[in-house]
């Protein structure tokens, strides 16, 4: 299997402290060695870093450690090779384009049987049950809707889709647009809010804190999504099978609340 | 304006030597300064590496200019903006999936005016009249082949779009879709050809020189495109304008020919 790890802020946030943890669960805290990536939306532009190798020896892992890129929506993955060989090909997160946006994809589980791609418009590249996925969905999603249709009919749709390809087996999902980061557990997966009064947060990978209230403002909000909690000291809320939430703003929002989090208000 | 530099290769090769000169332009030794991309594809897969910073200070560019990735079809671009504000969803090369492929494009020039698409199937993300340019190629395959051609076929309809639009500006591009490299000089692109005998080769933008007899085999080919000639011991052919060149296993074909360089022959 794989790990997840996602980010939903409503300020750019970089995510070096969590990446530092998670990429050593890449052959070193744990065994999801087989290949890694990364992506980053920043406004309208998306850039993705993905390696074949393992993340705790990856040259571009070590750059991404280091180097803080501010973003608002960022997927990250590491995978423990099940469905499809070791190859770029099928390293996630997986991007594509649509509605003029782009959207990224990182799946931890794998599904029984592929559901039937009814044309060419999303094709996968490489060979895993992931990437097939996620072009289902975007095929359903572009064959129903010429544009994108306001958030929350968007959100309402989509968790009817994704209930319908979660049936075929294991789908722990990451999925941003840009705009806004869905996480769907099946099996296992986590979110902490971190809002003010911030506080420190202790690495479980490696003895490692930080103190959030020296580098961040009372407005800020930061949503971590992770396979596994990330941090040993904070309260992470555990999803539950069959969970389907919508981050946006640095929050979790209803799926069919119609505002969708755009107001400053937090919700939680 | 912008400079452009591709690699295709008949096994993979690093791009470092070359990338070591060209990357120095993005704000050294030439203006493009605005933000700079390298896209490698290497079997199915295909990785970018983005950076709205100049590529003579970004962290990425140096993480290239010391990582060798080995591929068959690079795609470089260093910009100097034009059309389209600096910022990471204007970044070259661009990239998007048909037909189970990856394809990326760089551009050099600007349109004057902008062909109308006529769906949404490709979308632009950014701003820039490149992407655009993009975007009505592929929608313009798409719309012509449920499935992907046969590559003699592919290639001819391909530099008939191309000659279309450029008529509507100045149109230096690099495209690839990972089997093969197109070229096309509106105003200025040279190539050189390296294979056996291979000799030293030595930058114009560095005091640095290379001996490629060491670190190759008889057998390997290596064609390298760029708007200015990025060595000064060796001979560039500088292309005419309309010329539209394929380069498939590190030689150049023409478009109509119907082996597309899939024979071992050189035919230059």
């Amino acid at each position: 299997m794989c790990q997840l790890l996602g980010m939903n802020c409503n300020v750019p946030t970089d995510i070096c402290f969590s990446f530092e943890g998670f990429h050593r669960r890449g052959g070193e805290t744990d065994h999801h060695a087989d290949g890694w990536g990364i992506g980053f939306f920043e406004d309208r532009g998306c850039r993705t870093f993905l390696d074949w190798q393992s993340s705790c020896k990856s040259p571009i892992a070590a750059l991404v450690r280091n180097y803080p890129i501010k973003s608002t929506n960022v997927i990250a993955h590491i995978r423990k090779a099940t469905v499809g060989q070791i190859s770029l090909a099928n390293t996630h997160p997986f991007m594509r384009e649509l509605w003029g946006k782009y959207w990224l994809f990182a799946h931890n589980g794998d599904l029984k049987s592929l559901p039937a791609l009814q044309s060419t418009r999303f094709t996968p590249v490489g060979t895993t049950d992931s990437e097939h996925a996620f072009c289902w969905l975007l095929e359903s999603l572009a064959s129903e809707f010429e544009q994108e249709p306001p958030a929350d009919i968007l959100a309402a749709r989509l968790s009817e889709l994704v209930a319908e390809i979660a049936a075929l087996g294991t789908l722990n999902f990451l999925l941003s647009n840009g705009d806004w980061l869905v996480a769907h557990c099946a099996t296992r997966l986590s979110y902490i809010l971190r809002q003010a009064p911030f506080g420190q947060a202790h690495l479980v990978d490696n003895d490692m804190s930080v103190d959030f209230s020296g580098v961040t403002t009372p407005k800020d909000r930061v949503a971590l999504i992770a396979t596994v909690p990330l941090t040993d000291n904070e309260e992470w809320t555990a999803m539950q099978p069959g969970e389907f939430v919508i981050f946006r703003n640095g929050m979790p929002c209803l799926a069919h609340q119609s505002t969708l989090c755009e107001t400053e208000v937090a919700t939680v």
